[in-house]
């Protein structure tokens, strides 16, 4: 997915709101979810993002996703975000985060999403450290809803 | 901040797109970021974010932040996001996570931001904890830029 | 409600479209009637609305509003506007107004709504002056759809 | 000014948002206010506005403005909303209102705009009762700032 | 149809964007449509456009539309867009299109709309050509579908 | 470029409107564009455009787009609109379309762009075609000024 930062999309310095970087991630991630478990999915956590850098306005974001390894009902996707700078070609990475959804059957309860065999190295990595994200999430999570006031990570 | 959801924000099970979430909580932030240092302010980070109870249309979404501890120019802010179902008053807790922005000069260059006085208990607690995270944030950028694949968190 | 005036509600002057104020206004004013009334709400009429200062990019809008009166299936809400300039902290009166909402049952016909207890000086004000306000609205009302043209207010 | 009502602008009865409504009548206005004066325009008051009809999706909202007065650097605009059934053609009048503008100079002052001429009877009766109106809100104005409290209209 | 050209319309040049335009264009024509057939319509093509001249920031784009020719269940539309310059009066011809819609019942399905009686020279000249244009895109759609490769024209 | 069709890009029958499809067209065009030019582009035309498919929400839209050949300061845009059922994996073949942009030096004046060199069969058959529809389009675009009424294609 390829789009153009325009005026709308930015703040005054011209540069695009985080926010709005955040929704072109978990829409692009959200399909790469869909066409893995040909299922409606939802959002049910980001991981941590960091902006390396600004995006401007008259650059394209260009944000790639798939999905890494999955969990009985649920699914980790990995999404990048660069920047290409249209008047030179320069491409820049922007950031790296993982999302996780979960598949929904027609009656809106979760249900099982086929597995995920990875081929490239770049997937068998994120493939195989996937079960310890997983592992870090859970335990945030029940943290989270115990105390809730925040966790550390 | 207390918006209604409406239509436009949701996908076709009438629930909030979590992209849509972060752009609120991206913006309440910054607001709160703005307030605290008198200057403009860029998204430098944001932590990992739990949807711990879909948000539907009719209801409304409250969000809560403040600024917790500043380093030289970057400014720490929790948010908290809030579910009221209008017709019943019930309120849920939807998920709350941290920010990072960063303050500018009039020349677009980082200033130095005031510290932060915590007063209240939740103040204090998310103050004290604040330099592990930063260190943790830290860290995680730094292997992001190295190896250009993600870390673990 | 708090909300960042964004290059996209603006004119170019830099300040913020007065429709784009007054569709603030009738959302804030509407979770103020769903609360009270615990329905769905539609908005019958909006009185006069005087914008006391214009509001410029990178400045925070803030609304409140609180139910003033009912009668039978309508509510009276009182709306008031404010500028916070967010690089000094300085607030500015930016507006007031009333609207009426009548709340509706499931199958979409007006229903009772709750009576209001007025607390503070500032409500209980409101309060009493709201039947002088409602004779008024009946009035300019009825005139209207008998002339089909507009009355002198 | 003749547009669809989409899923977007209205509310989950499928009826158009007050605020939405109010946003064009902002727009036309202002167009008629520009058109008039050649000049940049900033909105300084609407007046009373009933919503004698729902709007609804597929329906057309059609709208019309003019000015009716001018006072100085001041022109008050009428507006007249309607809603046609584009599957039977019925058209009802939904609700009037008057708007009035400041034309400004390329200093972001001022300046003054020339007189209308009124030619049918509707523009000669809004030009004859438009003092009258005048006066009415300049009191308004006057209570509104001296007690920051709204006045009874 | 007549709207203001606003900066989220718009390029970094501050002209509005083809798209934009295209997307008014198809509005204004399927209202008409609408208009003629009283039921709901579905685009099935636009000829080609010409942008005669860029449209600016706060000048307003004025549409006009109307049915020129229909053949069974579709109906051709001729749409004209002018630029108004509100600070001068000056009106230019922005371009001028042809869309074809089809009607459809309450199934979803076509259903066959009443002919058009032109009454003007222009609707005389439109209507007189409207066959000719039909069997030209009759020949280009299938073309375009046995080929999947588009046309020369 | 791939996108979610959602609600507020559809009609009342749950397809997506033929103006939303248009614009997505031009934008990915002008990035093609802007790609091949290093410069800022202007829509000059679109040429006709044929709706094979509704596309229905929940679908992904995904276009494609690279400049066939160019012309002095103009250049020549291939357009491929697919629609990809998230559900099944299926794609169907939406439309295509030609569009011309022009590129734009730092004054806002048209500047040269490089010539395309063709490598695949699919780019050699659109390079070698363009220069008859570019004689069609000169030939379109004078009959249009001259006349003021639209020619037949």
């Amino acid at each position: 997915m390829t789009d153009l930062v325009l005026p709308p999309d930015t703040n005054n310095l011209g540069t695009m709101f985080g926010g709005r970087v955040m929704a072109y991630v978990d829409k692009i991630a959200s399909i790469a979810g869909m066409r893995h478990a040909r299922r409606t999915v939802v959002t049910a956590s980001t991981d941590s993002f960091d902006f390396l850098q600004p995006i401007r306005v008259g650059e394209a974001i260009r944000l790639e996703a798939f999905v890494t390894w999955t969990h009985r009902t649920s699914m980790e996707v990995f999404v990048k975000i660069e920047t290409e700078n249209l008047m030179t070609g320069e491409v820049k990475l922007n950031g790296t985060s993982y999302l996780t959804f979960v598949a929904l059957g027609d009656d809106g309860r979760p249900v099982p999403v086929p597995p995920v065999i990875p081929e490239t190295e770049e997937e068998k990595w994120h493939h195989a450290t996937a079960p310890l994200r997983y592992e870090m999430r859970q335990r945030r999570r029940e943290e989270r809803k115990m105390r809730s006031s925040p966790p550390l990570v």
